[in-house]
């Protein structure tokens, strides 16, 4: 973890010194924001919108390790995965609240960092911070992070709303995440034993980039509606495509085809699996914290996305009865299970 | 802990098992909950309104202890203090979202218990759950909730308005909370030291009430409104009364004078505070978790709330110069303090 040499401990700031010296620099960015930090509530204007909700919790140890996570990166992935969830609403997001649980081993630096990443993440994203909650917290540090956003009436995008015939669609590229995951927890477990030995990571950069300071796919919802395209469904991938295309047939009542050679990976992350031994659909299908976006389209949408060159058609969606299916590079049929695929279930 | 005799492990369901088995009740009362939990994102329709949004943290061991806190009381309580919050802005609680973070020790029984009072509360201040997340905690139950309520545009009430010559009101009785926890604490300790000693609480069933079953005042935005009164400034009473009258007279930049003898305590509140040896103002002023309304008004609106029971009026707003004052019983003034007030600071 790194730490700033200065250390202000929290404790004399009080929680409400605390409050205004984290939201000393909020600068409001959206209108509709009416009242933001500093109140029982923060009031948002909405007319003629509907209003979008999300929530995540991040919690120390399960969902980060703060062994190999720079704060900063931290404060912007906990700010962009909450993004994420409203953008696959097919929504505008337009404020966020944060809440934090802190154990005293937290430094008022350290909390800085950390909130120097939530606003770069505010800032790029265009919403507005607008309220919390801070508490001590015996062990662990503890993140839940709220995302409103905004979006034209009817016009969101469910995960139950894909049609037979349908195209499966994902943006960017799969897997790299989960690699970076592995390496990291690798090199902890080399640090941990002989912390002398020094890493070399440079070949990794991408795949642990993709883990650490992820992104959520705004320019590809900005796209879809510059192409005139409103998905049939859509979601992210935050747990992994075989998972996610599962919650998409279930909510849909529908089954799928998906074909291994489709699904977009990225020459660095392929470079980083073989080097780790790992096989990339399976980080892929598995992996999970990808945030790019999953969706269906009609099939005379098709010719609307033909020139992004960041979305990739995967599959196509089937009836129920048909399951829900991997073609392999090899030409095999398995069943997709949240896991991956579950090969003794091939038929 | 109160649990049942059933125990059925958290993880045989699977997280998206988890949460279908958790929110398989759900009953949405709000028309404008377009979509509600199961998406990646609630949509909320506010046409015509401004959205307000509340968000809160609770850990164990900082704000509950699951040894003499009820489950479903927990559950209760974690809504209830949020929408509290809610109507603190003089705004109306329509949604919520809730994130856990559940540790293994937890069976499937003791989570449903633990809903059971997230849905009562949502049923008796008809809100609808809307969304949420739920992780494994390393260590200890870990509870967010963000509530989202409505206002007629420019209504809300927020801390920072209050005028010059307004009376100081609050709503209900203070302090008794704080001496439940106190009562429940102690004896907490006598049952670690000597189990077979059994706890008799009948004479203190309103203060414990108060700890593990809060309410919100609903009824009194209610009441307000048919009275024809907007408050000037308002926030709710979960620091202690002196703490969130600094707040207002900080926001509002002007001071105040506050009466001890016109601090509403309940009789209840008294014999159990004189049994402990607690003064029964200091626990008032410093005690927290009253969810009581701290709110002022013009003076023209005094007759508009004098039938109103459960409203007292406890002091005035002055000039900032004047400083934050209390009167006591004795006729003394002194300072207020967050801790209550400052004999040492006394002119």
């Amino acid at each position: 973890m790194a730490m700033s040499e200065n250390r202000t401990e929290i404790a004399s700031l009080g929680e409400f010194g605390l409050i205004e010296h984290l939201t000393r620099n909020i600068e409001l960015q959206n209108a509709s924001t009416i009242v933001g930090v500093g109140d029982d509530a923060a009031v948002i204007d909405h007319f003629g919108k509907q209003t979008v909700v999300s929530t995540d919790l991040l919690l120390e140890g399960i969902h980060f390790d703060l062994m190999y996570t720079p704060l900063k990166h931290l404060g912007y992935k906990s700010i962009v995965v909450n993004l994420s969830d409203i953008y696959a609403m097919n929504a505008t997001p337009t404020q966020v609240t944060l809440s934090l649980g802190i154990s005293n081993r937290f430094s008022l630096e350290a909390l800085d960092e950390f909130y120097e990443g939530v606003y770069a993440a505010c800032d790029k994203y265009g919403v507005d911070l607008v309220g919390g909650d801070t508490a001590s917290s015996m062990r662990g540090f503890v993140i839940s992070v709220t995302a409103i956003g905004e979006v034209v009436p009817g016009k969101f995008v469910r995960r139950s709303t894909a049609r037979k015939g349908d195209l499966i669609c994902c943006t960017g590229d799969l897997g790299a995440s989960y690699i970076g995951l592995i390496i990291l927890e690798r090199e902890k477990k080399i640090f941990l034993e002989s912390p002398q030995v020094k890493a070399d990571l440079e070949g990794e950069k991408y795949v642990i980039g993709r883990l650490l300071k992820p992104e959520a796919r705004k320019d590809q919802i900005e796209s879809f509606e510059q192409a005139g395209v409103v998905p049939t469904a859509m979601m992210d991938i935050s747990d992994g495509l075989s998972s996610e295309i599962l919650h998409i047939c279930h909510d849909s009542n529908l089954g799928c085809v998906i074909y291994e050679e489709k699904i977009p990976i990225a020459e660095a992350t392929r470079l980083a699996a073989f080097k780790f031994e790992l096989d990339p659909t399976a980080c892929a299908l598995s992996g999970g914290e990808d945030y790019e976006l999953l969706f269906t389209i009609a099939q005379e949408d098709y010719d609307k996305l033909l020139l992004n060159e960041q979305v990739s058609v995967i599959g196509h969606m089937t009836e129920a009865e048909k399951g829900k299916k991997i073609i392999t590079k090899g030409g095999n049929s398995f069943d997709i299970t949240a896991q991956g695929w579950n090969a003794f279930g091939a038929r």
